[in-house]
């Protein structure tokens, strides 16, 4: 088998990707995101294409939750992409939070002048006599439908999902992870108890919480956000935090408790089951492309993307290495079946297994770092003496690029499940590692202060009981946030407030944040 | 069994859906939208909301289109919603068609002002120096991607498809015929000749046309749009136009053949195989949620929405009919267990049979009359004498509504896949017979002339040869088009043609649509 051309560079300590996530993390981030062709800058501001290989991680993404959602009794709906601005105005309170940077509609026309020099302009014309607004999110129109839908008790709970687009005039934008535009699925819900209601909040923070951990990879801490960084309009936003590389936190997914405080702006009201006129208690909770953002940084290295096998948009690649020409058919129809037996007998998490054959008549090192740098976790390559020995030449993501095992083709076959779940498990094991190292217990403020002079600090976890201001104070001296207050932390023994000094037994994480 | 108590009225000959479709047609239409609950109006206008029922069947519309471009070799992507300005200046000569009554961004910020009385008000701030348009298609946009990833004739063929919603400023909106903003898909592909292109094009056609017939059991007419009717831009606009039960046709799905018409304007050129720098031919085809108005319109009747068994919400309903509290428990288990082993052990069309039960306390004659109205292929109904007999009560919403058969479970369980194809062939054979018997030829003038004059017109196929002028003189008289030019009637004898009497043996599709 030809030594691959560019595992000679990587013997040579230089890297797939240039720079390292050790040189520069936000350079090395958008190289990872080019060199897999996941996504690419256009020139509507803010916004991006994302290709066949990121748009594919997201369609699996979408169709594992879905059937999640669908389970848990939920259904899809669509609703107007465009908003009154008359709804935004009723519900000023929770528009403040960010409905203030969003795209706004004001003509519905375009008039065509030519110019001297031949060339058209286009002018907008046909005012409206109330613009609208791109949905920054969709509490404002969702909420008007159920007001209409909702007359007694016995049609709540209403469960509703909607895949979307939404828009919000992000002036710092980032691929996948902050784009003017980007694709999410937002839940809302309407319940006829506060009871009710809160536990959904909480099924769904539980489902993006083992969604996280076991489709990407990805060990979250799950916590509630403090008051400061709630959802405008929430009584309780519970949010899902992962760690990536650089060690900032990436909110990844939250679930909002509304109380009545959208019903009762929008009028969501029932017949109760005692003749009253009641008030229904809501909720929303979404994710979004910002999932795959959260996945590279979380899993890929100085060679590229390290894609988490139940999203994988290809999880096996099948690459015939055809050095002569009399037995390139006889390689290539070894390729095909292999991938057709894969296709049809096996399959990973519900799924018939994805193998692409990459047939392309180019070097086999091209070929190799190509799929490398896709973050495929299975490569296979067949060659003339693997065709004869009945073997395969098996290389996995989540090893070196230039390791390989010969193993026979019919124990490949039998195992292969097995090895894409070993490498979730192996990718969960080092992102769970590296939170775990991550997070420092904290419970003096001198180091607290100290700790986030360093230029790439983890998180503190920290007994706290400060006031919101006190947390918004210290959050703005150190440009940190705190991430949230750990679920499963709260009933610890009391311990001293590391502001305060008072007794709490609630712990707050602080960190970084994307 | 308790009588349902609409089926009482029924005998009566009052139909579930006031007006009928002779009364009032257009109207009935709406009421039929309603009754299924299948969308509803909104105050953002123009615009639907889609609720889960009719949401259920765009989601099996996606599902089984998407295995279908994908088996074809297609890819799935995502592109920017806005469009710049500069974009559509540049392609003034397709954004004539229909880009001017569409929906224009020009400001990106809302600036929050407390009026007098305490109320919110929001003005638009932050004018935009370029103003951008809600995508009315994506060939422009898609072009500029398209431009910088080809270079070479390697990069061709590019066959990617877009999921998405588009917005186009409609006057006269009626739901899921024409709304302003709509669901869709786009493909738009790229090729290194002008064969493959073209191949590309019927390939795509005949996709659509099996899909009608086999998915959504509508027989259309498959053919070629005249120069008139062409997407603006394309050198070949394949189209096909379903017959509804008011004898409109509706342009259920087109695929255009765009030349290099969009590649110059937006340089879509790559390096041919001899060196030579040339333009791609490219390709755009799509069809929308209006699929959905489509069936209702071809197979619904006065009682309400008719769904074929391939994209119906839910298949099967199952109702436990419990008249004796002390039976109530046994028939709900034995309703639940049917739904599983449906569920678990039946497929159609290789999806696993949606199956609902409902355990809803209401009358079983309400309930009865929602899942008519609703459309579901298959009703059964459980009650005590039924499960002592082993038996099922079974409805067919081909059938009459009154009209049950009671038959051993088992047996109905062994059936139900024959039974939901029964019910599609139904279906599409009534289709075809209302369609054949209201296309009529027409050889002269004067028949032709007086055709228009009826109430309800069918289609006439007529010999055809006139210029694009004498076309649309004839369209706008009697307010018709030509739908197409049917592709399997192109070869027949030569004729003279209805206008102008020349030889020929060209056919044209004339007809009222939506």
């Amino acid at each position: 088998m030809a030594k691959p051309q560019s595992s000679k560079s990587s013997a040579k300590n230089k890297t797939a990707i240039q720079p390292t996530r050790e040189a520069d993390f936000p350079e090395w981030y958008q190289q990872v995101v080019r060199a897999a062709d996941l996504a690419e800058n256009s020139e509507t501001r803010g916004c991006m294409v994302i290709k066949p290989w990121g748009y594919g991680i997201w369609e699996l993404i979408q169709q594992q939750l879905d059937a999640q959602f669908k389970a848990t009794g939920h259904q899809n709906a669509y609703f107007p992409l465009l908003i009154p601005l008359s709804y935004l105005e009723k519900e000023a309170g929770h528009a403040e939070g960010f409905a203030t940077e969003c795209a706004v509609v004001t003509h519905h026309r375009l008039e065509t002048a030519k110019q001297e020099d031949g060339s058209v302009k286009m002018i907008p014309t046909g005012e409206l006599t109330e613009p609208y607004v791109i949905r920054p999110t969709s509490e404002t129109i969702i909420g008007a439908a159920f007001s209409r839908w909702v007359e007694s008790y016995r049609d709540l709970p209403l469960l509703i999902n909607q895949w979307a687009n939404v828009m919000r005039w992000e002036m710092r934008p980032r691929m996948f992870l902050r784009t003017a535009e980007f694709l999410w699925q937002e839940g809302h819900t309407a319940h006829e108890t506060k009871e009710e209601a809160i536990e959904e909040t909480r099924t769904i923070h539980r489902l993006y919480e083992t969604f996280l951990r076991d489709h990407l990879a990805i060990p979250v801490i799950a916590g509630e956000k403090t008051e400061a960084e709630r959802f405008p309009g929430a009584d309780m936003t519970l949010t899902v935090e992962a760690m990536v590389q650089d060690l900032k936190a990436i909110q990844a997914g939250t679930s909002h408790y509304l109380g009545q405080n959208f019903s009762k702006a929008q009028d969501i009201s029932f017949t109760a089951r005692d003749g009253s006129q009641q008030h229904a208690y809501t909720t929303s909770w979404g994710v979004s492309t910002r999932l795959i953002g959260t996945l590279i940084m979380a899993h890929s290295d100085d060679d590229g993307l390290v894609l988490p096998p139940r999203v994988a948009t290809q999880q096996i690649v099948i690459v015939p290495v055809t050095p002569k020409e009399d037995s390139r058919q006889a390689i290539i129809d070894a390729c095909e079946a292999l991938a057709e037996v894969l296709r049809r007998e096996k399959s990973y998490g519900g799924q018939p297994l994805r193998v692409h054959v990459d047939k392309r008549d180019i070097g086999g090192g091209v070929k190799k770092w190509e799929w490398v740098k896709k973050g495929t976790p299975i490569r296979i390559e067949i060659g003339p003496r693997d065709l004869e020995g009945g073997k395969v030449c098996l290389q996995r993501r989540d090893q070196a690029a230039n390791e390989k095992a010969f193993v026979p083709k019919e124990d490949f076959i039998r195992n292969v499940t097995d090895i894409l779940q070993e490498i979730h498990s192996n990718l969960l094991a080092k992102a769970t590692e590296l939170r775990d190292s991550n997070i420092s217990e904290c419970n003096d403020l001198e180091t607290f202060e100290k700790h986030w002079s360093q230029e790439m600090p983890g998180w503190l976890s920290t007994p706290w009981c400060g006031s919101r201001e006190q947390e918004e104070e210290l959050s703005k001296k150190h440009k940190i946030t705190i991430r949230c207050l750990p679920i499963d932390q709260q009933d610890g023994p009391e311990a001293p407030c590391v502001l305060t000094g008072e007794a709490t037994s609630q712990r707050a994480i602080w960190g970084r944040s994307y």
